[in-house]
This record gives structure tokens, C-alpha cells and sequence, in this order.
């Protein structure tokens, strides 16, 4: 047993592992692996009509829009949106809010005109410009919910009023969100939702089939929704554990009731940040993620020990990203309040334990 | 326990399936979920680096080649072949051996000229076409070693001048190939490889960067060769899978061995084909498969009678693709001798039993 606050592939939990652990030999009792059926069999249909009917049912999703289940991560959405969306001769509205919502403009680059409409990488992204203006002639509006590295999120749906596009590929699942108000979503899986392999598609009707460009068969959304995430062999087990996950969340009483724990959560390990001197937190606070806390320590020099000392306590996964150093925690769903108290009993503990030091070390004048 | 001759996801070994269940729950004995840690961690490249080498050990695959592990299957890389190697104002040259050659032409036509240089469109693509030219100013020539839904296969490779590129998804690691002679190949993993999710490509050093077309990140593979597969999260799972089915083909004796082995299988059950009376092959002798051993009944009528008689007898994956009816058997590298026997002998006792039935019926006038 560890305390993984990976950022991911994320934590799952272990009714759902052990679910799909099961299923690898013996799917259901067929007697066959979930890795040798058929996509196309009746056993398979049914896992993907079930994932597709538990994502409608925990977002909300309405009738007005589809969902798919596709390969590539959110990576390959970078390029799909602007493909399927951003007329050659148009322009789209992006904001730069971090490595993954760059990447993305960098991406749109390829098929049109972009417009960042702001951006606080001079702040190393430490906050959520807020003050921008997106023009009403633009074909959309494309922001990163949640920042992984740099720990900052939207709490609220910017008010554009242009169509809006969303990378939600670490919070979705993890708070409710009004679907009626986005023509697109996508989100690579491996953070809330299930393995790396899958992403996660959600696309109002209607929206497609507007840009005068030659899009290759398999990255136009449209054959994938005429084909019900079967155009091409699916990401099958991918969507099978994805499926067992959406089955754990609606039984944990669906995304309202895993809201107020990840609030919690947040909570807990914000006030401890806050409160011990030894850390401090990175993100601006109105702007600050639930699902990866990210801080640092004003003692420096002492990161090493304290990442030890948290691996001694099985504590893992809390190392900053490279390019920003320092520590990040993640606090996705499977992540459970237990798990944040452990941890912040470890900060609690090795902060006294240094503060002890340095009083020693000047009594004694060591 | 089933006889699983399903064309695809197929059969795997058993001790494979045994270790990649376990890594579900506890992977290398770290207490984590293989599902749950960073594709980051040295657990993960050294994952990645094993089933790279593993791949060029089993396929010989010489060190003027590169190998990548990808999304999105094969219908991608109908795509992203020629995005990377087909000049805008180019030729690229085709050979339409069925539907999933046939897609890949489609593919190709969105991004320059593609001349289909030889089809048995006309002949249900019963057989390969094999006096076909290849133009010497075409960008390369493109063809599908195995036709899984036709039962046809190359047993050799195609000699043409222009460099070849090869969709080798059903017949990848089934038998030898000398990888020197292509300047890519690329399979998707969910027949001889792996899980589905998967794509498999090797790709010659030096080819790539010369055609004059904008090509989106994702889709370029310097990108994905530079960051050693890595470039976006990977489909981690998938490849854990599949670096554990190399390591399984390694042990059974590589490609040489199995190679024997899958003759034997196909040797097998062709002479039952052609001696059993009820039975007749639709692919052309000369262009049979090793892998998808297609036929039909000669008496109309009986294909469901036969099928539930080997439902019966826990033989199941064995019906015909819907475009062809009759049946498919697929003999990937996980099916052994032994399930073909069981499938032989099955279908000698009905055609025995069906024959007594009709001398019976003759003699008392039923």
C-alpha cells in the first residue's frame, strides 16, 4: 500500500484495479481476457454503451451533444479542434495559461490564425489571466481547465461569447460542469477518468462540417460519432477500465458528492501549506487547482530530505514537475481525504522536526 | 478455456494474460498499479525500453531503422504515411488487396496523387494481383502483407524499385521478414503484437523531413522518434502488454520458431479444407494466409449447424467477416497446434455426421 499523488496516469481505485485485474483472465466469466474479444462483439458493445451512458449521466451531458471515446490523448486534440473547427482563412481565441495550453496554440498554428488573448507566462504561469477580451469574430475560445504543472484552475466557465473549446484533461470528473456551455471538450483520461490510451470527447451537434478543409477520414469527429467510437479498432481496455471507474464514481454518489470530498481535500492540504512555515504555495491563491497542489519550501536546500522522508512514510509522487521544481501534489479522485491526512501529518511532522534542529543547532551553537 | 480464432483482438498466451493481470493490481512487487504510475518513471522507460529492444532483436531490425510505439491503430498511420512521405505534387503507388488497403488509398488521396497499381477488387479480393508496374518517380509503393477478411497474404516481399512501405498489422512477428528492404512498416498491435491501442511503426533513418507540407506535431514522426515514443503519455498499459508478449516470443524461440510453428498450424488445416468434402478455401492457393484461413461449405445451409457444433465444442471466433460470410480462422502466434487439432477434428465429425445424415435420408426417402 502506497500514497500515490502521482500526476499521472493517476491513481484508481483499488475495487476498480482489482475489477480489471480480474477481467484480463476471465472477462465476465467468458472465459477470455477483455485483451482478446472482438471489439465489435456484443461483450464489447455493451462496455462501450455503458461508459457512454455513465459519462452522460455524471456530466450531464445533454441530448444537444455526443460523446466519443478516441486514441491519442489530448495531444492529438490540440491538432483535431483547430482541424475539425478553425477555418483556414479564420482565426480562434487561445489563452496561455501553461506548457499543455501552448502546446495547443502551437498546434492551432498549423491550420489558421491565433489570437492568445492572454497569457501570464512572464509569472511562470502561476496564475489565470482574467482580463481578457475575446473578440465575437473568432471561431472559438480555447482554455486548459486545470493546469497540472503550475497548480491553477478555473473554479467558473469564463464568460465568452463565442463558442467555447476545453482542455479538460485533469479536472474532468472531478467537479460539476455545465456541458450545455462548451461546442467541444476533450480530456486524455489518465488523470480522473482511467488508463493513458483514451480520450474523451464531447461535441455539440451540429458543429461540425462548417470548415472548407480536406480532413483526413480518421481524425474527423464526424465518422467517429456516425460510428459510435467504433470507426477504427477502439482503445479496448482502456474503455473497459474507464467504464469500471465511471461505475465506482456513480456509486461514490456520482460528481456532486466526489466535489465536496476533492473540496476537502484541497482544504486540508491548503490550510497546512498555509499554516506551516516551512511551505509555501506557488499558485495565486484565487486561482489555486484542487487537483494538483503545488509548493515549495522557504527553507531550500531541504527537498531531497523531505521527499525521503515522505517515501519512508510511503508518500510518492509528490516531486514538482521538472520545469518548476519544488513539490506537486495530486488529489484526483481516487485519492482519498486519509490519504491528504497522511501527508499532512508527514509535512506537520518533519516541519517540527527541523524547527527542533535549528533550535538545538543555535542553543548549542552547532 | 476456449478456442479462440477470433480475427482480431486475438488470442494471447496464457502466462502472458497471468503476468499482465497481475500488474494491474501490483506491478514489479512496487505496490503500485501498472495503470497508475508516471509513464515518466524509470519503471515505465525501462518498460519501453525492453519491448524496443525486443522488437529489434525478434525482427532483426537493423540500426538504419528506428522503431516508435503509437496511437490510434493503423487507420492513423493511413494517414500519417503519406503526411510524412508524400510530396504534395507526388505520386504514391497502391495495391488494392481489400478493404483495409483500400481505406489506406482513400487516406492517401487527401494528400496527393495515388495510382492503385494493381486490384482483385473484382475478384471479392480472392488473391493478390502480381504482375503489376510500379512507376520509378512514385514516392513509394504501398502494400498490405496480410488481408485478414480475404485470407490472402504475401509470402514474399513485392520487388519494386521505389522504397516500400508496408501495413503489416496481421502478420507482424508471425514470420521473418527482412526489414532492410522497407522504409516503413507499421502494424497495429492487436493481432500478433499486443492489446488493441497500440500501433507498432519502424521506420528507415534519413526519409523523413523532405516533403514540403505543414505537418502537424502529433502527426510528424521525428517527434515521436526523438522523444523515444514519448513525446505525449503513452498508451502505457498496452505496451507493458506487449513488451510481455515479445519477451513470450522470445523465449518460444523468436520469429524462426514461430514461424514453423504457424506453418504447421495453416499446413494443418488447409489439407483439411481441401480433403473434407464440405469444405472449400476462397482464397487462391498460391496467396493463402497463415494467418486467416478463409472458407466456405459446399452445401448452403449448414454454416450455423456448424458453427453452434463448435460453440458446443468451446471453439468460437470462427465466423466469416461480414463483407465475405463463410468462415475465418485466425491462426495468430498465441493459437497452438493443438487448438487447431480440436478445430479439424470438429469439423471432420460433422462432415462425417452430416454425410451419414444424407445416406440415411436417401435410403429411407426422408
Amino acid at each position: 500500500m502506497k500514497y500515490n499523488f502521482g500526476a499521472g496516469p493517476g491513481k484508481l481505485a483499488k475495487e476498480v484495479l482489482e475489477e480489471a485485474s480480474k477481467a484480463i483472465t476471465n472477462f465476465n466469466n467468458t472465459g477470455l481476457s477483455i485483451l482478446e474479444i472482438s471489439h465489435r462483439s456484443q461483450y464489447f458493445m455493451d462496455v462501450v454503451d455503458e461508459a457512454e451512458s455513465l459519462v452522460r449521466d455524471l456530466l450531464e451531458v445533454p441530448e444537444t451533444h455526443d460523446i466519443i471515446f478516441l486514441q491519442g490523448g489530448a495531444s492529438t486534440q490540440f491538432a483535431m479542434v483547430p482541424m475539425n473547427l478553425l477555418p483556414p482563412d479564420g482565426f480562434a481565441a487561445y489563452l496561455d495559461t501553461g506548457v499543455w495550453a501552448n502546446k495547443a496554440i502551437q498546434e492551432a498554428k498549423r491550420f489558421g490564425e491565433v489570437v492568445v488573448v492572454g497569457s501570464s507566462i512572464n509569472a511562470n504561469y502561476n496564475f489565470l489571466p482574467r482580463d481578457f477580451k475575446v473578440s465575437s469574430n473568432v471561431a472559438y475560445f480555447h482554455y486548459t481547465s486545470n493546469n497540472t504543472i503550475y497548480g491553477t484552475a478555473f473554479s467558473f466557465t469564463p464568460e465568452v461569447t463565442v463558442p467555447l473549446v476545453c482542455d479538460m484533461s485533469s479536472d474532468i470528473f472531478s467537479r460539476r460542469i455545465d456541458v450545455s456551455k462548451y461546442n467541444l471538450i476533450y480530456a486524455g483520461a489518465q488523470k480522473n477518468a482511467g488508463p493513458a490510451g483514451l480520450t474523451i470527447v464531447i461535441i455539440k451537434k451540429g458543429i461540425l462540417g462548417h470548415v472548407k478543409r480536406v480532413i483526413p477520414f480518421i481524425f474527423d469527429y464526424r465518422l467517429h460519432i456516425e460510428n459510435k467510437s467504433m470507426y477504427n479498432t477502439p482503445a479496448v481496455y482502456a474503455i473497459y477500465v474507464a467504464m469500471l471507474n465511471f461505475r465506482w464514481l456513480t456509486r461514490k454518489g456520482g460528481v456532486a458528492a466526489i466535489e465536496l470530498e476533492n473540496n476537502a481535500k484541497a482544504a486540508l492540504l491548503y490550510r497546512e501549506i498555509d499554516d506551516n512555515p516551512l511551505f509555501v504555495g506557488t499558485a495565486r491563491t484565487e486561482d489555486r487547482s484542487r487537483m494538483n497542489v503545488t509548493f515549495t519550501m522557504v527553507t531550500a536546500g531541504l527537498e531531497q530530505e523531505f521527499l525521503n522522508f515522505s517515501r519512508d512514510r510511503y508518500i510518492i509522487g509528490i516531486e514538482g514537475h521538472r520545469s518548476t521544481g519544488g513539490f506537486r501534489v495530486s488529489l484526483y479522485n481516487a485519492v482519498t481525504l486519509q490519504d491528504v491526512e497522511v501527508l499532512v501529518s508527514a509535512m506537520r511532522e518533519f516541519s517540527t522536526q527541523k524547527e527542533h534542529e535549528i533550535r538545538y543547532s543555535a542553543m548549542h551553537g552547532g
